[in-house]
């Protein structure tokens, strides 16, 4: 994406050299690439305005993280107090992943479904064992996920998975920011919007576990390969919102904003009449 | 595979149009060419035994159970007494497949290493809010997955991903037999022999949630696609064999055996020197 005159365009990379996102992230010479491109960029170049976007990448892992961000705590109270030692990872599978203009479709055999606005990592080069010290250099870049969630399915059995993968749940956009234009990644406001209402707003400085870390972590147990993603867990909802709480139906938008990441706004929309028949099966 | 005069050969289907196996498993006109294939085949064909054989199918999800067969309960008690409601579902990642014949390294970072002997159910057509009557006809066969797992790891968070997701922990295979060959897939015998003793040894019979029920289940959340696995969980191991559990180590080997599914034999060594030397890593 480009400035050009104060409008935001996009530049293809193709002719460049550049054939994925997943193979860029990690290369300087796609990097290079991109810089010449953007030299180049003019007003006969797309608007961003008028595309319709998919998913800046295909994650072979979506990995992400629960209860990752401290709570509120009262004056005199040592937030790390009951810090787990461990961040508590689960998996997303493919059939989740959606773009950033896909709306979620509000499964037919769902109950009670719920949003989470989390920053995601994408991974830029392979990651095996890698030192806590050398692990934002694997990192090549960074997106936002919604990590959607059915929590009467969620909580039926031990495992999160039945209520984390239903097709869709993972919109995921609208596209990667490089390290170089985020800054430090633990200095960023996450914010959720609802019926125009924050309902989320809490900075990356209150995680327990920082990018850092997570990264080095997974990478003891899983080879991190580029495109590949780690969603870094959501932030406490603000406790109006936790009250007022109502599953996402038909018709609901939530948007998730992080600074120097842009927006992900997402529609609920209700599933085709077909799906919606089976909704009685046992 | 194919029998000819006693020895058991392999028989290409790329010359009868047939280009994978995840395609081919719910499409009546590759059985049909496969059918023609091995009336074809002759001692001219590969051996099996001489065959580096890969994991039968690349599953785009591969989904798994944990707690799905009943333990033994004693005379007079209902068996079904404690059986939860809802089966735990858990994902691998794609880092985690290995082929029948792959060893498995113990990784560098685990700490108590564990073997699980399962069925796998290979999916054939696209699955998606399937009726349980109609679930059995989107199986395109059963293989055998040892869910390998890092018993600590799993341990450390509420959810298991980071005890099952080392590299290479879900060794499948070694093919893919095809539901008419299978016949009931609840009347089959589950072994694993760890060390030339039997460890486990218990039916399909006493699952808790059949094949037929688990594929509805999971399909009512994720859309299944041909060549996607489902894992129907391990039974628990006879408490022999639990009392004298110890951690798979390099140089141990576990034969998981089903019957008319084959054995899959798995050696576990050790990592690369390189590797190793990260173990100290916090």
């Amino acid at each position: 994406m480009v400035d050009v005159d104060g409008v935001d365009r996009v530049v293809d990379l193709a002719p460049y050299g550049v054939v994925s996102v997943e193979a860029a992230l990690g290369d300087p010479a796609a990097r290079a690439a991109a810089d010449r491109a953007v030299a180049a960029a003019n007003d006969g170049d797309p608007l961003l305005a008028g595309l319709a976007l998919e998913a800046p990448v295909r994650p072979g892992k979506l990995v992400c993280l629960g209860y990752n961000y401290r709570g509120h705590v009262p004056d005199g109270v040592d937030p790390t107090t009951d810090d787990p030692e461990f961040p508590d990872v689960f998996v997303k599978t493919p059939n989740t992943l959606g773009g950033p203009h896909d709306p979620v479709v509000v499964p037919a055999a769902s109950l009670d479904v719920d949003y989470e606005g989390e920053i995601a990592v994408v991974i830029g080069r392979r990651a095996s064992n890698v030192p806590l010290e050398d692990a934002l250099g694997c990192v090549g870049g960074y997106t936002i996920l919604n990590d959607v969630s059915d929590r009467a399915w969620q909580r039926r059995q031990s495992q999160w998975a039945m209520g984390k993968c239903f097709d869709g749940f993972a919109p995921l956009g609208p596209w990667v920011t490089t390290p170089d234009e985020v800054g430090d990644p633990q200095d960023l406001l996450v914010e959720v919007v609802r019926d125009g209402v924050v309902t989320v707003s809490q900075s990356t400085a209150t995680t327990i576990f920082s990018v850092a870390y997570v990264v080095h972590h997974v990478s003891r147990v899983m080879t991190l390969e580029p495109g590949d993603v780690i969603s870094t867990g959501t932030p406490q909802k603000l406790p109006e919102a936790a009250e007022a709480h109502r599953p996402l139906a038909p018709g609901d938008a939530v948007t998730v904003r992080i600074e120097r990441l842009g927006m992900l706004t997402t529609r609920f929309i209700a599933p085709e009449p077909a799906a919606h028949a089976s909704k009685g099966l046992a």
